[in-house]
Formats: structure tokens, C-alpha cells, sequence
């Protein structure tokens, strides 16, 4: 079963209320990102960027990471970890779920996935909804908790719990994910 | 403003793993969501039930209220307090958020309902979604936290928490709702 | 390849500017469908009913066909030719398109339909917009040009002619269709 | 009542079956979009293009402009005439339709735009699908017929009196367009 990756909103300015919070807990978690990523990219799985468009629409995803990959940027050393490859896909998303008012879905489809590896910021925000609405259309989704972030500990938890318990989420560590 | 009281899957044959326990946290709610629904018809607030589809797109909601009202099923009781009236509008949603799939969200635009309050059931599951799926569609949304169950209190209150935290909605008791 | 008959709006009230000449030139097109939808269920394939909502959401698909066939009303001869049986599922659409704000898209992959047999009225309006849905949704169509009506006989063959040009579609009559 | 102007297709590589024929009728067509794309800057208009996405989710709008405005590229007298400016948004298509899976709904009505100009190619393909789609969302919509083209002088026309009389769209040359 063909399985992708998502990275939601990595890609980041974190210029926004609790910003500061959410990078100090997004750093471990884009280190085991990164290392999950190159088990993507050397078992031929897919990897799509899933960001949120800073831009309004007059610029593209490589403004985005350039913009905030640069020097000062609180996110910098995080850009520089995920640097996206020239094989990896990316769709920029309007709102908090990658599925709504975007592409990903019929990307996905078109690629024949059936499994969504579902990782990034905020657990209890864009990564939640992300999660359900890619279970609401019919994909198989794990959230590996070791992967995702959120502004304090007890709210990526509460979200990881609440996907496990009513949306049947695997939300074991990025350990537990095989490759056939 | 107006607003719209949205009744999620309360029309219910309660047939599923954990049923049981769903149907005992629900009735309580249910009497709280006939006494708000009643206010809403004495305010021309508009109440729309919003339901799961039992019947394969073969029937209706009409069909629906008939099947989970009859004599003996599990949830009859709560059809009987919540009984459609001839101005409620109905939506029946093929899966758990009440936008996906739907009309709903046209129905309210045309309507030009601004706020929504959204209760019924399950807290952790349809409800959250359907409130999410709102909020992120520019909607004002209201969970009054004691018009909506889970299968356990524990798990209602993970998710009251989580959208409050998280999406900013308003969890207060159905009593905080106003009418202008 | 499972196939399924769309009937599109035949379920009509005909008030509308215009609804005279369309209602002529529905009359002989209900016939074929009738005939068509008789090879439809012998052949174990679906039918499913699309049909505008005259009811603002507080009917369903029972009340537009009691309504549109109640003695005197302009169509009643078409909904007693086009009856719905037990097994007909049916979709009310808030626009034009089928596949706008309703159920439709999900329940023909739900039930692994790949083509599409779009029929009903008008030929320049509803059934150009839903084929072309379709169409970009990755369904095989066709739409069998005469069980197609519009305004004029001059609207409905540029209508089809547009489709088979630019959009591919399968527009011989329906003595072409086969079930294997 | 704010306008904007969406440019369909016409950054292209002209590569497929027809793209010759479609590339001689698109030519004096762009000339009359380059002059009201003035007009759109001149006058605090949005200019929208909304093109397809022939990087596969690779890359980003402006990997297009170069690739079709190439030396040697038979479309780049075009992309020179309608090069975007700064102030110009973007929205990459996966259909035909500039609406279905992209963001483009949410990006006009945040901008509380009401009148769309729909121009660029082809006519009778992704022009009528986007057209149509925008209608059937409540906008008001121009498609002006010297701003269009299709492979053949006959299908532009049929696919604009199809337009014009089953879909409201007003077809006026690029000089009926008015600003406030």
C-alpha cells in the first residue's frame, strides 16, 4: 500500500501568538521529521509539503521557504533540516486542513495513496484536522507522536489521545512505521 | 447576527460498539437541546438537523425519524423530545463532519446564518468536526458543553477542552445564548 | 465497469420561464428514460435520482415526487412514467451540477461506479454542467442524446455537440448502451 | 461591486493534439487580455491567473512562466505580452475548472469579489467549466468574447451562445467592461 508523507506547516515564520512555545517544542520534533523523511525518500515513498501560504497568493512555496529559511528568522535551522528535494511535492493550503480548498486530495489519489503519514504543527490545530479529514475520505492515517508539536506538551497530548480513541489514528512512534 | 442550532446524529438507532453508553450520556443532553430548541422556534432562530444517513440514499430523514422512533428501538425516547417541526430544516451527512458532502454550508450561507451552535452527539467525533469544519469555514461557533455527550465524560471533555483551546470556540452552557 | 443512470430534474414542477417548450420536449425524452431505466434495473445496474430541491430543505425526495405528481400539475405524467422503485437511490442538488454540495461524488465510488449514463433535463444547463463534473472527476460518460431535452431542439444539439467535442463525451442514442 | 479578472490557461505549452490550432486563435486574443489587464492594474482591479499546473506538484506558478516563456517555446510571444506583475495573485488548477480542488473560491471572496471576467482559453473547455462554476457560486460573470479562443472560430462561438443563454453570462466585446 502506497504510503505518503505529509509535513504541515514546518515551514514557518512563527511570528504569531505562542509562536516562541510552538517552535521550542516543534525543534525535536523536526529532527525526527527529518530522519523519517530520508526513510521516505530511500524507500521510494512520497513526500508532500502541506503549508500554510504566507504569501497571499502572489507568491509560491519556494518564497515560503525562502522567506523563512532566512538568516534571523526564527525557524531558520528547522528550513534548513527540512529543506524540501526535488522530488518532493507540495501543496499550499488556505485554511487549517490541507484537504479543504486545495489539490491534496486528488494529488494523493491520482498517485494511488492509501496511507497518510501525518506530521508537523500544531498536533491540536492544523495536524488534528488534517488527520480527520484525511480518515473522513477514506486514507489509512498515522500521526507518529514523536513527530508532531504543539504550544505545551498537554495539548499535543490531549490531541494525539482524542485522534487515537475517535478516529482510530496510530499515533505510535515514527519507529513503528515499515515499508513494504 | 443570525444563528443557526445545528442537532447532529440525536435521530439515532444507536446500533453501534458502544452505543449503549452513548445513549445514556446522550439523554441528558437531549433535554437540554429540546429546551434550546424551543427557544430558537420562539426566537425564528433556525434549527437544522444535521444526521447520518442510514438508509444508503434510498430514504430520507423522514424515513430516519420513523425507523429510530419506533417502538423499542434504543433512542426512541429521544426522538420523541426531539420530534421535527414543519419549519426545522434537515441535512443528511455521509460522514462525520456535517460539511463534507453536504449542502449544509449553502443552505446556512443562503440563509445568511452567520453563528452556529452545535450540539448533539458524539462530542469527540461528529461534533468536533462539524465544529471545526464551521469555524474553519468563517463561521461563529458555540458548543454548549451541556447539549453535547461522548461515550465517556471524560472523553466530552477532552474535546470541549480541545476546541477551546484550539479553535476558539465558546463552551459555555447553553444558557450563555442570546438572542438579539 | 459498473455503470449508473443519472436521471436528472425530471422530477419538475415546470413553473419556470420557459417551462412549456421544456416540458414538450421533455415528454418524448421520459419515454426513452423509462425504457432505458427498465434495462437499467433488469441488468442489476443502478439508478440514481438527481433532481433539484423545491423544498428548502424541510422535504426530502418523497415530497418533490408526491408534489410534482399530484393531479394537474404540468409534469404528472412524467413522474407516473418515471416512478422511483424500492431499490432507486436518489440525491437532491442545490445547483445545477449533481456533483455541487451533494452526496453524489461519494456514493458512486462508495459503490464503485466508473460510468455514467446522464439523462433528464435541460440539455444546455443541468445535464452539461453535471457531465462535465463528472468528467473532471474521472468518470466515463455518456449522455444519450435522446433522452436528453432543452428549450429548443437547436439549444439541446449544441449543447451535445460541445460535450462530444471538448469534453469526450459518448453521445449516440441510447440503443448504444451495454451491460456485460 | 468589486471585479476581477481571471486569466485562464494562457501561460501553455501549447504541446498537446490542436495546441497549433488553439495557439493561432489564442494570439489576438491575448492582445485584447494584455490591454484590459492594463485597464484591471489602471483601474485597482485583481488580476487572477488561474492556470494549469504542468510541474505535477514539483513546482510553482513561476517554474511555468519560465518554462513556457522559454526561447523557442511556442507560447512565449504570449507569456511575454501577459507576464504577471507584483501585484498580480496566482492560483494553480488540477481540472478544467479553475474552482474545483484550488483555492480560488476562498481567494475571491476574501478579496469580497463579486464580478468575474473570465478570459483566456479554451472556450469551450476550461472557460465554460470555470465560467459555469462561478455562477453556480453566486458570482456575476463576463466572458468577454474577443478575450477568448478555442481551436476553432465555430466552437468559441457555440461555447459562448451556450453561455449567453443558458447561463446568464454576458458576452460583450472587452469594451462593455466598465470600472467604478
Amino acid at each position: 500500500m502506497r504510503q505518503a508523507l505529509l509535513i504541515v506547516d514546518m515551514i514557518n515564520p512563527f511570528d504569531f501568538a505562542g509562536g516562541a512555545a510552538l517552535l521550542r517544542a516543534a525543534r525535536p520534533a523536526a529532527r525526527r521529521i527529518a530522519a523519517l523523511q530520508r526513510r521516505f525518500r530511500d524507500n521510494r515513498g512520497l513526500v508532500v509539503y502541506v503549508n500554510d501560504n504566507f504569501v497571499d497568493w502572489k507568491g509560491g512555496f519556494a518564497d515560503i521557504v525562502a522567506c523563512c529559511g532566512r538568516d534571523g528568522m526564527p525557524g531558520a535551522d528547522i528550513v534548513a533540516l527540512l529543506a524540501p528535494g526535488p522530488e518532493d511535492r507540495f501543496v499550499l493550503k488556505p485554511r487549517h486542513s490541507g484537504f479543504l480548498d486545495s489539490p491534496l486530495e486528488l494529488l494523493l489519489r491520482q498517485l494511488r495513496v492509501r496511507r497518510l503519514v501525518v506530521c508537523g504543527i500544531a498536533a491540536d490545530s492544523c495536524i488534528l484536522v488534517t488527520a480527520h479529514d484525511a480518515h473522513m475520505r477514506g486514507f489509512e492515517v498515522q500521526v507518529p507522536r514523536d513527530c508532531v508539536a504543539a504550544q505545551t506538551a498537554a495539548r499535543r497530548d490531549r490531541a494525539l489521545a482524542l485522534m487515537r480513541d475517535a478516529f482510530d489514528v496510530d499515533i505510535r512512534t515514527s519507529r513503528a512505521i515499515r515499508f513494504q
